[in-house]
């Protein structure tokens, strides 16, 4: 991770002398990071950092996952956004806990504000941790928050390139998630260059084709998250 | 502006220290959009800072405008992304000149990579620039590139919530574009809602309805833009 959040932050603020420093503010997110990760570690939670542009339906996803998996998983949600608590109240409707962070004109989440969010959960009677963070495709990447998958979502509305154009994210996600499915016909969808394109880039990530509205291709993920908390 | 931008680059370096630094490089942005933005005028051109969502489609509503408005006006385009010539490629179809900058890891173009692409065009010769951000709905808003109009789409698949949770960069919006107007139907898209919330964010912006796909609503900001060409 070190070379790609250095290259993120060299890219932000686009000048030499500012590398000093922006090093040491990434040693110090990488500590909290760990320090999360330990403690997520001690409670025997799987936890899913959740990045996309915005409007590729994150809410919805982790809306419809907790929603369906109820009685099943004990989930808790951390949700960033720049400003509104709108996807903490959609989320809570879902009857998980649901802590929103508002970053103000922060583009990522950093792994010291997630601490500080997962300190007023009850961590050791959740099985799942899903920490949404700010609509983005391009800032997350280079901040660990200490989860142990990253999962990145692409709406078949964005087009089959983005994988290409976005390569930082796509290159660290543990997970691909396409979504809106249910859509791909209405938009021209080209199912098989856009999987062509996550293969190229990521061929690390597992892969779901779903839609969260319609439910359809959601049990496959199911199965693996089921299969994934079992583990931890 | 220059309060935006500020917040913007704190965000982004989240730590005080680097608080001076940012504020000699957004310094520097400044005058490097100043010095454009006399190019610019001198050249009688009008120019546009298209910024939005990745895959909200602003390659081809530029693609549509310029084919479109063949023989009308002479336009050319400068491209940003972070990989990938592709969208140079759409638009050189259009048989307007197309210039690609490819940023890495950086998220948002600056005045200066724009002035020396710039370079390459025969501004004389030219009636519209319009410069295609790099898709971030969040770092562009921070950086003057030396435009006229900054014109901030919206697709209808991304929900009617986005200006009120990324509201930097549509107060700074002088048009919004809200695209894919055909799909709005089959998403079940809120219009009354979304230009409650974009006139709510961006009550300065000119709002217009378009499907780049279909044309719908393109003639409308095609009278727009050919009255302001006209006063440049």
């Amino acid at each position: 991770m070190a070379e790609t959040e250095m290259k993120q932050v060299i890219g932000d603020g686009a000048s030499p002398q500012t590398i000093a420093v922006n090093q040491g503010i990434l040693s110090k997110n990488d500590l909290f990071a760990a320090r999360n990760r330990a403690r997520f570690k001690a409670s025997g939670l799987l936890v899913l950092n959740v990045v996309s542009s915005p409007g590729s339906g994150k809410t919805a996803f982790i809306e419809r996952t907790l929603t369906d998996l109820q009685g099943r998983l004990r989930g808790g949600v951390i949700v960033g956004d720049l400003a509104t608590d709108n996807d903490a109240q959609r989320i809570a409707r879902s009857g998980a806990p649901a802590i929103q962070i508002t970053t103000g004109d922060m583009c990522h989440l950093e792994a010291e504000m997630v601490g500080k969010a997962a300190g007023q959960l009850n961590l050791d009677n959740l099985d799942l941790l899903i920490v949404e963070n700010v609509g983005n495709l391009v800032c997350p990447s280079g901040y660990d928050l200490g989860e142990d998958l990253r999962v990145v979502l692409l709406s078949v509305t964005e087009g089959e390139d983005k994988p290409l154009k976005y390569p930082v994210m796509f290159k660290t996600a543990d997970v691909v998630i396409v979504n809106k499915m249910d859509l791909a016909e209405a938009v021209g969808f080209d199912r098989t260059t856009a999987l062509d394109n996550i293969r190229r880039i990521a061929p690390q990530a597992t892969v779901f084709e779903v839609s969260a509205r319609t439910g359809l291709g959601m049990h496959e993920w199911y199965a693996f998250l089921e299969q994934r908390i079992g583990r931890q």
